[in-house]
């Protein structure tokens, strides 16, 4: 990384997706660590508005990768946790000491997906920390109907994050990390600035690479945004959200 | 912590929300390596679907701390970074490529508030290894009308974290972090499995303390979530969701 630098830095900066595990496990300890990790993460006025569901089962697994857009490395993952935002478990908190209280609405369902990715992504630098890699899957939003049996969902909770873990191989270790965009092509000084053409090219060039951005962007466009999953990831959560509205 | 360890470990389990800084600067070297930090984050095939606007200007500041349930604190931050979750920037890089893609759906909006939130976490760890403590303000997610104006959010762009960053004053330093749960409490096996009357009595006892269950539950609940704030947090959220539906 660029300037100065200390331990945490320099694994923020060199962690990157690995999607293919080795067959060394990871421990009961390690595992532990992970999620005791992720509890440590900030929550919105220390509610952990969130659930996380440890797939053991290699049926389950294996449906999962299924459910999720088909990817089979999905399965051969040592450790599988699914973050749900919970907006049922306080609601029956308040139940048990006698309140009645509102139904959880989109404001809830938002908060509680903050909770659960801040929590998923201190799981997945606790997980680098101890040699483990990880991969975010965004596909677990969807299939609703089927995921909701699946992990046996109950009303006012929503898959927000699922991540897979697992020991790099030698070829994942090796790879080299996508590079991200300019900053300036992030940061914004007091004001929200739309991506102007020269802002997108020039932001966008090094992976266009001699393909040329036009090709590039239309090939990108119709894997990532055009595809079916894409649809279907909005079909899904307009299910899930029926119910807080 | 509990049992192995090390520098990253120890950071996500010691790192603890400040709400009083000092009046030591954040410089411009640790902005930059916050930033960094934040864009190295995993984000959905490498699309960094969020922009983040850095809150310079003082006046902003503090509009921002009176929009968000009157905070003023928030307004004393030497820095103040919005995490909006953009589906507007590959709209118009698919523009610039002559395509006319589709219209962003609530799978997309789900999609970028999970990269903003993953992202903004990264910056919180960032911070803390430099000595920078932080809070983050769910409340940017109320308050739509007047702060799509304050931060020039154009449609498709939803601020989905707000995180303000200054260096402890000695008391911020010294305050317990809250404890969490009990793992047990969070964490299920294969299928979600819903708290009942028990788990919540005891993953609560240690806040509820001497006032007793019932007591403190009715408190909090009034002041969390049967609050003026958190209603504000649905309606507004409402107001954004409808460009999506």
């Amino acid at each position: 990384m660029s300037g100065a630098a200390n331990e945490v830095l320099e694994q923020l900066w060199a962690r990157k997706s690995v999607r293919a595990f080795s067959d060394e496990p990871v421990t009961a300890e390690e595992r532990r660590l992970i999620l005791e990790a992720a509890c440590q993460a900030p929550t919105a006025g220390n509610q952990q508005l969130y659930t996380i569901v440890d797939v053991t089962d290699q049926a389950e697994k294996e449906r999962l990768a299924d459910l999720c857009d088909h990817q089979p490395f999905i399965a051969k993952a040592p450790l599988v946790l699914v973050f749900c935002a919970d907006c049922d478990k306080w609601l029956r908190a308040y139940g048990f000491a006698g309140i009645e209280a509102r139904r959880p609405g989109v404001g809830d369902l938002l908060l509680a997906v903050s909770d659960a990715n801040i929590a998923a992504q201190n799981a997945v630098m606790a997980a680098w920390s101890l040699g483990v890699g990880s991969c975010y899957i965004g596909d677990v939003m969807e299939r609703c109907e089927e995921m909701r049996g699946l992990l046996a969902l109950p009303e006012w909770v929503f898959p927000a994050a699922m991540v897979v873990f697992g020991r790099p191989t030698a070829q994942q270790a090796e790879r080299q990390k996508p590079s991200r965009v300019p900053l300036g092509a992030v940061v914004c000084e007091n004001r929200y600035v739309p991506w102007d053409e020269t802002t997108a090219r020039e932001a966008l060039a090094e992976r266009a690479g001699i393909k040329g951005y036009d090709a590039w962007v239309r090939a990108f466009c119709a894997r990532k945004y055009e595809s079916g999953f894409s649809r279907e990831m909005t079909r899904s959560v307009e299910q899930y959200l029926e119910m807080f509205q």
